[in-house]
């Protein structure tokens, strides 16, 4: 059996862990590193555990959109939609979509579709974008994957040759990112988002990255942009967008622009504006600027993680480019179709007027209007801790406070050889059940400290949740002697 | 805009064809290569096409099982069971099982699960197994996929290290193995098998092969056999198994068993045997012998390709190495939830006795006897032939027969600077509309030139269906100027 094969024994074989790819073994992922696994005992012992460390919206209790649901219960089993007594369950448009979606997808639900992905939701994608935008896109330029992170890992593979390929980072960071660029034997190129302006992101920094990388024999291929910050939570400017596009042009570095949080952004009066919309409204000047934006099915209002929906869409890229992409995709033969068409219903939802499009707008607007109201309360909350400074949440579904950690507590994380923030961490989850990931997972400022948790718990638990992690923190700085003023 | 972008204006963009990681441009992918796309494009002029160039069961018409539709429909829209006019359209058994997934889905089917898979479905695989091959399975070493192909490509990329680590691949062979070796950046190792002795697998070959390797400088570090064959369709004795065990476990070389076809086997009495039956039979000779063997929704009488949906299981591979490959699959968080859940319902389907037994197994039994017709009649077509040989299909999908190509014909093919088997079957595809894949897709002896169709067109077109392909294999050959004994 395998379980509890220890190295030790397994010199007579093939596959051990010291004959395995370095780039493996090299790669981090903290978002489901030591902290989820300590988590994960716990919860096996019998204690309660609130999975902050995912944004994973409905394993937080937040539920499904009743017409997404809807219509795929019908795509899978359209007997139905058959006999009216059941058919008369459902709103007209939800049969509607469904017959649409049937009449659309060769071989239904359980066939592979072209492996770019089924054409009637590339078109349904396309349109949206040609709305949300204003300039026209093309379904050609639209592919389908599973999930977001299919995509980025995709674009990663082929745009990275060896170590001397770099892509530009942000620092904080979604630990995706690194892992992937590792596993791909590429070279991650750091750049650092400014904690003190908010999370700004100067582009003398962006500057300063690809000058160092230059001179260590890297070339900067690519630059990754997260859009609302993950973790960060920060928005960026469109002025700030067309200095970046600027920047990238004459860099000639293409723009992997991260937009999976686009509906989350939650100060009062303002919209997510995307970077091809940015490059677009830059007409001659963005001519060379090549972009690949990428959206998910599992953040937003949507939250459906568990059906791995995505796309990504190509600007600028070239026939030679897209045709290989075409290739790698095609030896997975297809991303689930379940995840195309959620894709299709979160860009081309109920309309005003559809029967569904109240229950709809109720379901959606309540899920946003909780997340402001969720994204204000921790911002408050951490901001009233001693020795914890935070930005606010402007966008997706994420709080990185910065935390001081004390003198002896430092001194205690590196007999246990763990960093300080996994140490505080650690104890948080011990203390508190409150599962987060420590700042080192997603890399930060030397000597600085930070963790991110999600906003995603339920809103009637957040006040315990708060009280919970104040006492704890409280109990913290105590425990290991911080100073009065700390 | 993107589509149309030719290489030649590329010059200031930092990614075009010339600047990608080249093993994606090495990498060949022959199922939706020039033969899918020449028939995309006549599908989009309005001309029928019949795709038999993919095992995609549904898209020929195959029906979904009535249990399992119904079992997702529910899990969708839960709504549906707490109706009694709803629910009582639902069999028994059908709502229990629903009930029974969502208390054990935590967060539901639009959450991430465990990126190892869903506890509970794990579970079932490991019954599964253990009723299966007569040996307790344990669930910690089963790992759920979005499909087969998922898991075959993260086992390749934890196993080869650079050009120096060989994959032994048969001849010939599913194009996945060949391209992700390529992506990979590893060597591909061929073994050939034997047409003669229908298509048997020789150790003696395997020895051939591994000393090429070694005296090469390159390090046999897997072998992948497929069993039933594909594209071949053959089935292994046990004889044949476990002379392959000793001498993987001699030469320390580790088994990638892809087993997607084992619910596939044709011929009557037949059962198929699983790797992980013959190595625990084998006991203490093959205690070395590193095992792990992959499953799929998507192929058998399921036929549910578009779940993306699989699982695979590791014999005796070290914690070292599990370890790693929980991490690389963390970073992609979690395969889609509903192409687990109907790996539970493949491992578990209805039993006598429930209410949904009668339909489930007229269903499953139906299709599986129907490709049983469909084997013969397409291997007796192909054997009637004039300059077509072909082996029995016992196994699988497909039907991979020998196909003699006149002088004239090669002469034209080089013409056109494609492979004679190319230039065969897009003559088929313009004549007929069949869509077939050349053997120099699947690799195939030197001089040799065979197609791979599959078994799946429906069988009440499967009468039309060979008599348009004789008919059109008359006339290449007339075209040509075969001999008349040719």
């Amino acid at each position: 059996m395998t379980v509890g094969l220890k190295t030790e024994e397994v010199t007579e074989l093939a596959l051990h862990r010291s004959t395995l790819n370095e780039n493996v073994l090299k790669a981090e992922y903290a978002v489901r590193g030591k902290l989820y696994q300590a988590a994960v005992e716990r919860a096996e012992s019998g204690k309660k555990v609130i999975y902050t460390n995912v944004g994973n919206p409905h394993a937080l209790g937040q539920k499904p959109i009743t017409f997404m649901r809807q219509v795929l219960a019908l795509v899978n089993y359209p007997a139905l939609m058959e006999q009216p007594e059941l058919a008369s369950h459902f709103p007209k448009d939800v049969v509607e979509r469904a017959k649409t979606y049937i009449a659309n997808t060769p071989g239904g639900t359980g066939a592979y579709q072209d492996s770019r992905g089924n054409a009637y939701v590339r078109q349904e994608v396309a349109d949206f974008l040609t709305e949300r935008d204003g300039y026209p896109a093309k379904f050609e330029d639209i592919y389908l994957t599973d999930g977001a992170s299919q995509g980025i890992s995709l674009c990663l593979f082929l745009a990275i040759r060896g170590r001397s390929d770099g892509i530009l980072t942000p620092v904080p960071q979604y630990p995706l990112y690194s892992a992937s660029i590792e596993l791909r034997n590429g070279t991650k190129c750091s750049y650092y988002l400014d904690e003190e302006s908010g999370w700004g992101l100067s582009i003398a920094e962006l500057e300063r990255s690809v000058k160092e990388a230059r001179s260590n024999g890297v070339l900067p291929r690519a630059i990754v942009i997260i859009n609302p910050g993950n973790p960060t939570g920060q928005c960026l400017t469109v002025n700030n967008m067309e200095a970046i596009v600027r920047f990238c042009v004459r860099e000639k570095i293409a723009i992997l622009a991260d937009e999976v949080y686009q509906t989350n952004v939650y100060p009062e009066g303002s919209k997510f504006v995307s970077f091809l919309k940015v490059v677009q409204d830059m007409g001659q000047e963005a001519k060379n600027c090549q972009l690949i934006s990428f959206h998910t099915v599992s953040k937003g209002v949507v939250g459906e993680c568990g059906r791995r929906g995505g796309f990504f869409h190509v600007h600028n890229i070239p026939e030679g480019v897209v045709e290989q992409m075409y290739k790698v995709m095609s030896t997975s033969l297809s991303a689930n179709v379940e995840g195309m068409l959620v894709v299709g219903m979160m860009v081309n939802p109920p309309k005003v007027g559809d029967e569904s499009y109240e229950l709809y707008f109720k379901e959606t607007n309540g899920i946003l209007e909780s997340l402001k109201r969720r994204a204000k309360m921790i911002y408050d909350a951490f901001s009233s801790m001693r020795g914890i400074s935070c930005n606010p949440v402007e966008g997706a579904l994420y709080c990185y406070p910065n935390v001081k950690i004390p003198a002896e507590a430092v001194e205690a994380a590196k007999k246990k050889d763990i960093a300080p923030d996994v140490l505080y961490c650690l104890e948080l989850l011990d203390a508190t059940g409150i599962c987060t990931i420590p700042g080192s997972g997603f890399h930060q400022k030397e000597g600085t400290f930070h963790l991110r948790t999600t906003i995603l718990p339920p809103e009637d638990e957040f006040e315990q949740i708060v009280k919970d992690f104040m006492d704890f923190h409280e109990g913290f700085l105590s425990k290991y002697n911080a100073a009065e003023d700390f």
